[in-house]
């Protein structure tokens, strides 16, 4: 067999050469994550391009990646931000992006979110029920201000994506249907304290086929005619995230065709356009590094154990999902391998039955395209501090998060 | 349909009774682990006590819980640790427990994690596999001193419980087969720098099946028989953990059964049992406190939106766990319901298709059950800071971790 080595690597992964991660690691230690800023760059231009034509901005979403560092580098690039707790809302502004590009979504806002929401003047408010909506209303009563929405309305289309990211069924958490959302917003128009100036959908995450985006796309500008008959001025039409990436051989959405469709579904509506990816800016643009501490055989099966575990990176434990392995080595023998974590779980591991070289204590394994959901759902579970974060730009290293030490870890105990 | 109402709610979590939970948030908000110190006292005791017949340790597994305050009050009462990172082993040290009372268990340890158990002077190591029973030799050596190790024995036997949490099977990573651990017995015993003092086993969490445990301990025991016979001085005879809990209605193995199988096991061995509980210990004796955000209806389906989400408990989207839910809150009429959070997924929801009363803004849910692999597991995904934990002692109320607030998230951050 032959290995998915070394020479692979790039192919994926930008500029993040094996010279690089190996000197990534000698300073900074495994486990690892380090990101590639230039192929951010790139990722960002290319979708802000395909929308060329047309008013637009992109508000990343945080939640797929959201150090500061990294914002920071998207602050640069003029991206807006799709933020979904206050924590987010925060690290947004830290990192420079003004409070008119930042928008903020998600089901389940708190009374204290909503009202820094409303005080910071954030762009708008995606509102998920009827419930939300009032006590929204309520909120922006009490502040003496006018809070601007937009409603997520859920067009009820299978995006044909995981069940766990899928997000535009009906009979799921998010959104309203548009029955509800019609009358969500006349409520809003009648309100002092609302102003509805956006609609929203979000069919869910890793979408690798365009028919169920434009689908949804055309349902919910049908929507926005219908609303800006009542005189309900829809100024945004914000599209979500969702465009998937290549993780082993997918075929992926050009974005040139994603935009394409968007507009086509738009045509006659004058608004501007958001969209809000995560996985499509950050996810190849990143590779989780792990280094080999043993190999052993259980009956004939092969498992390679690594310093990296499900703490680290969980998408492949709850999602069951596949990610690239490639050992910084030169070898072509290959043999079957399961790739797995120092935790004390059969879940903990990070790839199943991958071709691999022998490998040897201290050898190096990158798990790739690991830049988005990587660092941001990792854990301290077994009392594992959490990795460093490295960025790379133009060749050069730069430490963006410390690796977490014991003290780190017990700082907020009280024994 | 009958409200599984807050007067279930003592069965299950001890002194947990609602006024105390009351004031517990009263204090410090939602969402929020409590703890009843006095429930673990029980458990601990009772296990305790069940094999009073014999030589015993009991070395609480810290992945369970290990907040340092729950370690505290469990080296009170004598509890040694098992611990699977040195992570684990420092917190054990800061509560006090010994160092003859902790043992290392793990199927990836770091050269760095071997040396300072060794230096350390810990109770013994667990070996996972041969290359790993090498590189301690090796490190042993370099140190100058005699590493005592007991060796993982895999009785490949079904424990009948989740995939994920199985772990007694041959062609899972754990541990090694009954030849490899004869042939890595003899070595060690031939070793200058290894020294065989123990035999281990651990077949899976969450066991409820009392068979899989007596015959794996059957196949240790012979085994340790025939170490015996070969000069090599087994002292220590540990079981592992596993003992399951309620959840839901499961019939679980009773301590004072599971106590006189083993002892029957090792009949005529002049060994001491080791057991390392995790969840036996912590699981019951601690709940998860959530506050409803709203409830909405998407296509007559019901969902109660919480502020707690699967980045404070990940039990349920990762493993499908079930998690009693009870409502702070007297009314019969209930009607099924999605307990989900504010995070962007559709796997992030508490229970499904619970029975709850209607609820409003501001109810409280306990999610019961939640003491083991509940905060231990959190994470800070969508930049939710994590949870409060509390814990309760004699009726008295106690911080035993801080919430995380938003500079605690950036700390590490460099921007
Ligand atoms: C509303 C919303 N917008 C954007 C995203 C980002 O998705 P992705 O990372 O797949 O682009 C998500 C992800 O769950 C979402 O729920
Ligand atoms: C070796 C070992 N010991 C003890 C435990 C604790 O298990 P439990 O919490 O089910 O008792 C585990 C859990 O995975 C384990 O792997």
């Amino acid at each position: 067999m032959k290995n998915t080595n070394a020479k692979n690597l790039p192919r994926l992964n930008g500029n993040l050469e094996p010279q690089i991660l190996k000197e990534a690691i000698k300073q900074f230690k495994t486990p690892l994550f380090v990101y590639d800023l230039d192929r951010i760059t790139k990722r960002y231009n290319e979708l802000k391009e395909a929308f060329g034509g047309r008013k637009n901005l992109i508000c990343y979403a945080l939640k797929a990646n959201s150090n500061l560092n990294i914002l920071k580098h998207l602050h640069s690039l003029e991206s807006g931000a799709d933020c979904v707790s206050l924590g987010e809302i925060k690290r947004a502004l830290k990192a420079g992006i003004p409070s008119y590009k930042i928008i903020y979504s998600g089901v389940g806002k708190q009374d204290l979110e909503i009202q820094e929401a409303i005080n910071l003047g954030i762009l708008f408010i995606n509102v998920e029920s009827f419930e939300e909506l009032l006590r929204i209303e309520l909120i922006a009563k009490q502040l003496n201000k006018t809070a601007r929405i937009s409603i997520r309305v859920n067009p009820n289309i299978d995006p044909q994506t995981h069940p766990y990211i899928s997000t535009g069924l009906q009979e799921n958490k998010f959104g309203v249907s548009i029955e509800d959302a019609k009358a969500m917003y006349i409520h809003s128009k009648n309100s002092q304290s609302l102003e509805p100036i956006g609609i929203h959908f979000h069919i869910g995450s890793q979408l690798t086929k365009l028919q169920p985006i434009e689908e949804s796309a055309r349902k919910i500008a049908s929507l926005t005619h219908s609303l800006i008959a009542l005189k309900i001025d829809i100024k945004f039409f914000d599209i979500g995230g969702g465009l998937g990436i290549t993780y082993n051989d997918e075929e992926t959405i050009n974005p040139y065709d994603y935009a394409q469709a968007i507009l086509d579904s738009i045509r006659g509506l004058d608004v501007t356009i958001i969209c809000e990816p995560g996985r499509y800016i950050v996810g190849n643009s990143g590779v989780f590094l792990t280094q080999v501490l043993y190999e052993k055989n259980n009956s004939n099966k092969r498992f390679t154990i690594v310093d990296g575990a499900m703490n680290d990176l969980i998408r492949p434990s709850l999602y069951n999902a596949y990610h690239k392995v490639v050992a910084l080595k030169d070898l072509e023998e290959t043999s079957a391998t399961d790739v797995v974590g120092p935790v004390c779980e059969s879940g903990d591991y990070l790839a199943k039955n991958v071709l691999l070289p022998k490998l040897e204590h201290g050898d190096i394994l990158a798990i790739l395209s690991a830049g988005a959901y990587g660092f941001s759902m990792s854990s301290n579970y077994n009392t594992r501090g959490r990795c460093a974060e490295i960025a790379v730009k133009n060749g050069e290293i730069k430490l963006i998060r410390k690796r977490e030490n014991f003290e780190d870890l017990i700082r907020l105990e009280e024994i």
